[in-house]
């Protein structure tokens, strides 16, 4: 009876999903006919030379941005209001996304293809979090406690690190802190290492977010670096970053008179999936050293490597690191372990003074001790992270990259394949009459009115127009992901 | 044997108890000596003329600071050594009380009487947390979520706020913000209701970590309104709050050009035990009308009045506030529910744009989805908090407070009477050769040296020397502070 409800469903299922296909079709077809046209005005009158926009050191101003701020507010100080007038450029989509989600009582609802969340593997979690081990709880656990994380979590994120990132020696907890989140930990790290208006090196595109991270509390901001699409050399790939592109961005912000104090690595990448080898993270830390700049590294998604060769390879298991003092890497649950929900990360450094000034800041960004508990139990149960956890999650990821890729390659659709993350990084210039972030910015207003959200190139500050971040770590969505990249090229050979 | 094994634990604590005494008198007795010795000479140094000091608008400088401040660090921004160096007058006390907690293992370790912190129902809580109902993992609690809290809490927060304040119209789950404590959410609205160096009128004696709340992060500072201790009416107690302190005070801070944005208004207040009538609180959201001051209303220990006759009303349960949009209520789990390990406080405001704000700045402060969800049970399980909880938690406190304020009238110790909280607030005046704050620092000194770290006035801007929070709510230290008290008292007499 329970197989024949299950079958059933997955007809009602299927028959839904059809029907949702032709709604899909017939409306889209006349979108974007509309969008097409009001596509080219656009263009004629922003882009009269049809050269790419280069975004600035800041993010680029959004053509969004305008219509949707909301209003100066008299009960808010200047900087109350600069908080709350603050919106990314794909704000329209999340606020579309939030009203009308996908799901089973809105098969029609737009997909979130546009966050960096891992859904794949929710039964494993769910089966593991449920274990009575999860509930124990003990005195500590419901006080006050220390900032920078219990000693037990911290205790068992130095050996969790030690072990899979291979350290040398044995990692130290007192070097540890624990934050509700890897953003939290950018916030109090730019406060501490920066003074409001001095700036942190970036190479872009980067996960776009980090310019609210260090700037909308601590008023810290991003210097980028700006890297190609353009394949300028055979050997190199596309936004292949080197030590001779970060000397000219820091040359650059000295001329300009920008104070820059640190640099964000971020290893494996997002959204470029790119895996920078040790040799590779050595040169980036020397430059680091030989100007005296912090090294922000953040190895978020250490473990989300799914290819059959894994060459990832953490700076916390290098010999010796060029400047121990300088180096901050960061690490989290969030994409590794597919709960972002959680808000746990983690910041491993020598510096004792940066951690008694995060220890102080500690206190805006501390997690429950309850689940600090659920995490300690959850990073200390090696059988299950080695044998069930991780092996399944890798073979399901590789799986969904496959499927979304195989559909890239069937529409010939250019895109960094690597085999590592929730997202690949596409090049959807060929749909863009112009190469402007203006066509892309209707490229991606044109798959937000097919029902999808996406992540485009100038949310990351990119520097060539055209690329897309396609989040590809949930099952259901990356079906009709397929079917909506086909509506669209169908569309678009109109 | 269950019961005879208890019963030998009992005894060999009591023995284990007694032995502490000894140990404490001999070691006490010599210390004062020392001590006493070393104070008058201090007091000659510091107070030629025996005058209080009275703190200024900021923390009073604290002799405390000077040697213990950590040198500069070239490694961190003008700002991160800020961050780094600052160091409440208290932090002594607590850097020897972390290195030697009392407890099972360390009966000869420090006694934490500063703290407030209810560890008298870690048994309830216990129990109710470990029910299956707490560990339901479903997939939104462990993905990226509302910043101001999931939808699901938030109803709950308005339904229980509703309930228990006495709400005249239910209370709207728009208004709820959830955050990971209050001192995040004091953070996050001085961020958005002051620019740097803008002002939030506070009135001292106050609990003293909201000046970091306001500060670290958002660089707000506040402007004390002074109530003394002395007791100048017939009707009157002492540290009464009044309107026309308050507008003294705002002329005050308009004659220096201090830009004065909000007043904090706690109540029950921490640490005078003060509950305000509905008429009194009226009187003060008038006067921050009438000056378009925001009115931020701290009502943390709104349940945990344990007198016969409870007098608590919420600004909720008003009829109608004077100005609505500029009044915003704090409440959480740390101190009604016993729980500041758990991390989370909320907000209740009409005004949009600051919730709107404040979302923006959530993401720093979110809490953990499964915490979230415990707390939502939690709130939502009325046979246990009226049944179960709040009865037997105030008839603890109501215990613990006696056996207290009966050791305090025993040594002839004025203390505030008020059945409210975790803690009295007494007045140790007379035991300070001088009524100077370096006088009470000595006291403090004392009491630790005894074992014992408890908060003195200045901690807390208090502008009457010789004032101490005392916080019964722990069952064992509540037993010793008796006997140190005691012996305090003891050697002062010899």
């Amino acid at each position: 009876r329970s197989a024949q409800g299950k079958e059933t469903m997955a007809e009602r299922c299927a028959v839904q999903g059809r029907e949702h296909d032709l709604r899909l079709l017939s409306t889209f077809a006349g979108a974007l006919v509309a969008a097409r046209g009001h596509a080219a005005q656009q263009c004629q009158a922003s882009s009269p030379h049809s050269t790419p926009q280069r975004p600035g050191t800041s993010a680029p101003a959004s053509p969004l941005t305008g219509p949707q701020t909301p209003p100066h507010s008299k009960h808010l100080s200047r900087r109350g209001n600069r908080i709350r007038q603050h919106q990314g450029i794909l704000q329209e989509g999340y606020t579309q996304y939030h009203a009308d989600k996908h799901g089973e009582n809105n098969p029609n609802g737009i997909i979130n293809m546009g966050t960096s969340e891992n859904k794949l593997c929710h039964d494993l979690l769910h089966k593991r979090l449920s274990q009575p081990d999860m509930v124990q709880i003990q005195p500590p656990m419901l006080q006050y406690a220390d900032w920078k994380g219990h000693r037990f979590l911290r205790e068992e994120v130095a050996r969790f690190l030690s072990h899979y990132c291979q350290s040398p020696s044995p990692l130290k907890a007192d070097n540890v802190v624990v934050m509700n989140g890897c953003g939290s930990l950018f916030s109090a790290i730019a406060a501490a290492l920066c003074d409001p208006e001095d700036a942190i090196l970036i190479p872009t595109p980067f996960y776009g977010v980090i310019t609210e991270d260090v700037g909308l509390y601590s008023s810290a901001r991003l210097y980028h670096v700006h890297l190609s699409g353009e394949v300028s050399g055979i050997c190199e790939p596309p936004f292949h970053l080197t030590v001779e592109k970060l000397e000219g961005a820091l040359n650059r912000a000295k001329a300009e008179g920008v104070n820059v104090k640190a640099v964000i690595l971020v290893n494996p990448h997002n959204p470029l999936g790119e895996i920078y080898s040790a040799e590779e993270m050595t040169s980036f830390l020397e430059f680091a050293k030989k100007h005296e700049l912090h090294a922000i590294v953040d190895e978020i998604y250490m473990l989300s490597v799914f290819g059959e060769r894994n060459s990832f390879c953490s700076v916390l298991s290098h010999d010796r690191l060029p400047d121990p003092q300088r180096t901050h890497v960061m690490w989290g649950l969030s994409k590794d372990f597919a709960m972002g929900g959680m808000r746990v990360g983690t910041l491993y450094s020598e510096n004792r003074h940066l951690v008694e000034a995060l220890d102080h800041l500690g206190y805006f960004h501390c997690v429950s001790g309850t689940t600090q508990h659920q995490v300690a139990r959850l990073l200390q149960d090696r059988a299950w992270i080695d044998w069930e956890f991780l092996p399944e999650n890798r073979r399901r990821l590789q799986e969904a990259h496959h499927y979304l890729t195989t559909e890239l390659q069937g529409l010939g659709v250019p895109y960094l394949h690597r085999p590592v993350g929730f997202f690949v990084w596409a090049d959807f210039s060929k749909y863009l009459r112009q190469p402007s972030f203006s066509e892309e910015l209707e490229l991606w207003r044109h798959f937000l009115r097919n029902r999808v959200v996406l992540s485009c190139g100038q949310a990351f500050s990119c520097s060539t127009p055209g690329w897309f971040r396609i989040v590809f770590a949930d099952q259901e969505s990356c079906l009709q992901l397929g079917q909506n990249l086909c509506f669209l090229s169908l569309a678009f050979c109109v």
